[in-house]
């Protein structure tokens, strides 16, 4: 089994590269770097590489995509910390929070520049392919985050419209990960292909388990209060499963709760009550599974190196129990 | 001499084939639409064209990389109208005025993104040269962003810092305009270096400019009251030429004013009198046209057609002399 630290230095490294504690003006990089050094699982660059181990050795050409992606993936959390207020991440202050908003926008704005210009330094033989799929995934999470904030001014989402905007604001970004490891790698359309899909797959299936966690996650493990979710009244499957399940009299008593203004704990267990009562957490966990099942099953259809691919199952299985 | 109008129209359509107000989630695209056709006078992907002009009749590969070139111009006055607070562009209400600053940052961040789906859509073969140009662009802009930022927390800018700010801010996506169209056109390497220090020189002198008829420019003309730049302390090519020619009570008079609250008639009419007596408007037209007349030695070393040579020539005349 591959040690997965060693990848993640890696990563590190091919960021220190980038100097952003160097470049002027100082007051546009510090925060770049700020956020860019605050480390986390690397989850995206860590799939890419994995992705591109499938089928080759040699993971060099891959170091650059990779940091692409982690970087995208930062401005995108830094400006939708902006969007949404907040004042923490990974247990620091956001960089609005610590530089001001404007800042904020114009680091963020400097970060995708960067992640493209990374992305285009690849070999002039795969560049189209690395482009096509970078591009159009990045349109799309805008997209997804366009969504996510229409449905906060909506009182009930349906299922399929929930599923359509996470996998545009997470699963997609998660499935280029794991293609753009495939394309640097050389593999062929057909294998780089069932890596989107699988990574698509995933990446529902992380997104859903999230908001399972969120509320029945144990606290010493993920180190914050369950129930955030419902206290900000987030569409989240357990919710919306709830609002398929339940019958008109209990679908009318969440939104009362919803609605009402009352201290948080009876909130969160009034909900969560009805929650247990309809198993939503059952169905949820299931949907979980299923896509899950997917996504190995097309990772398994790649032809691609066996050992690697049991290795990469088991990776994401591990991140899926959260043990990582 | 071609018809301007008619490379506005080629540009007008090739924006409309983008299709901004058929996209999804709408709240997404509306702004973008908005922005996109408030027109304006389309001078970067004017230039783009013009530029390709030089080097050949066929402009059809220079389109979308001049669309992509307004997409990224129009960006960054989005993003920087937020951080500007300002409430209305081209006589019409800011995008985050109209629609919120959340769905202006994010509409900003997809027209970064869509510039760079444009610019990657190019033919192979000069894809590389266009990235490297557009990217390396496109972060200086964000740094030129940043410095002007900066400049707003300190009382005095010394020339130099001055120019490499409104340079990176400015000139380099003029700079960028010109080279790009001449690398779509297969101009050689040393022809679209040339382009690009033309439009650099250029683009210095439109910032030059500017600053000077924010004073002096005749108001039925430019449809805005004269001194707005004076208002806002900003500091222009016109203060820091007063500040370097003035003896210390001079100097510290400038200070005063620029620090007392004040009837804004006054002020203005106090800080015009005391660059009227340093001669700064003199100082900057000699600067002006110095940088002017460098773009064209610029323009008239490259290799390519003399009488596009000429129109081109006459065309960014037109331009300084703002009857465009």
């Amino acid at each position: 089994m591959i040690n997965i630290e060693k990848l993640r230095a890696l990563i590190a490294r091919e960021i220190e590269k980038m100097n952003f504690n160097s470049r002027h003006p100082q007051e546009l990089y510090m925060p770049v770097d700020y956020i860019m050094s605050m480390g986390g699982k690397r989850l995206r660059p860590v799939l890419c590489l994995m992705a591109c181990r499938l089928f080759t050795d040699d993971i060099f050409d891959c170091l650059r995509p990779a940091v692409a992606i982690e970087l995208f993936h930062n401005f995108t959390l830094l400006h939708d910390d902006i969007m949404d207020k907040a004042d923490m991440r990974r247990g620091r202050p956001t960089v609005h929070k610590k530089w001001g908003e404007n800042t904020a926008i114009i680091s963020g704005d400097v970060m995708v520049v960067l992640s493209f210009d990374l992305i285009s330094s690849a070999k002039p033989d795969i560049l189209p392919r690395l482009l096509s799929v970078f591009n159009r995934t990045a349109v799309e999470v805008c997209e997804g985050q366009q969504m996510d904030m229409n449905f906060e001014t909506i009182s009930r989402v349906d299922e399929n419209s929930y599923l359509e905007m996470i996998k545009l604001k997470t699963s997609v970004l998660i499935a280029a990960s794991m293609e753009i490891g495939a394309i640097a790698a050389g593999a062929s359309t057909k294998d780089s292909g069932l890596m989107y899909e699988s990574g698509l797959n995933l990446g529902l299936a992380f997104q859903l388990q999230d908001d399972v966690m969120d509320l029945y996650g144990d606290q010493d493990k993920f180190g914050k209060k369950p129930g955030g979710d419902i206290l900000m009244n987030k569409k989240t499957i357990l919710l919306i499963k709830a609002f398929e399940t339940a019958d008109e009299k209990t679908a009318n008593k969440i939104t009362d709760i919803m609605e009402k203004e009352q201290d948080p704990e009876t909130k969160i267990s009034e909900i969560k009550n009805i929650f247990d009562q309809l198993d939503v957490k059952e169905a949820a966990d299931r949907m979980t599974n299923d896509y899950f099942q997917e996504a190995l099953r097309k990772l398994n259809g790649a032809s691609c190196n066996p050992e690697r691919k049991k290795e990469f199952g088991e990776f994401i299985e591990t991140v899926m129990n959260r043990k990582s």
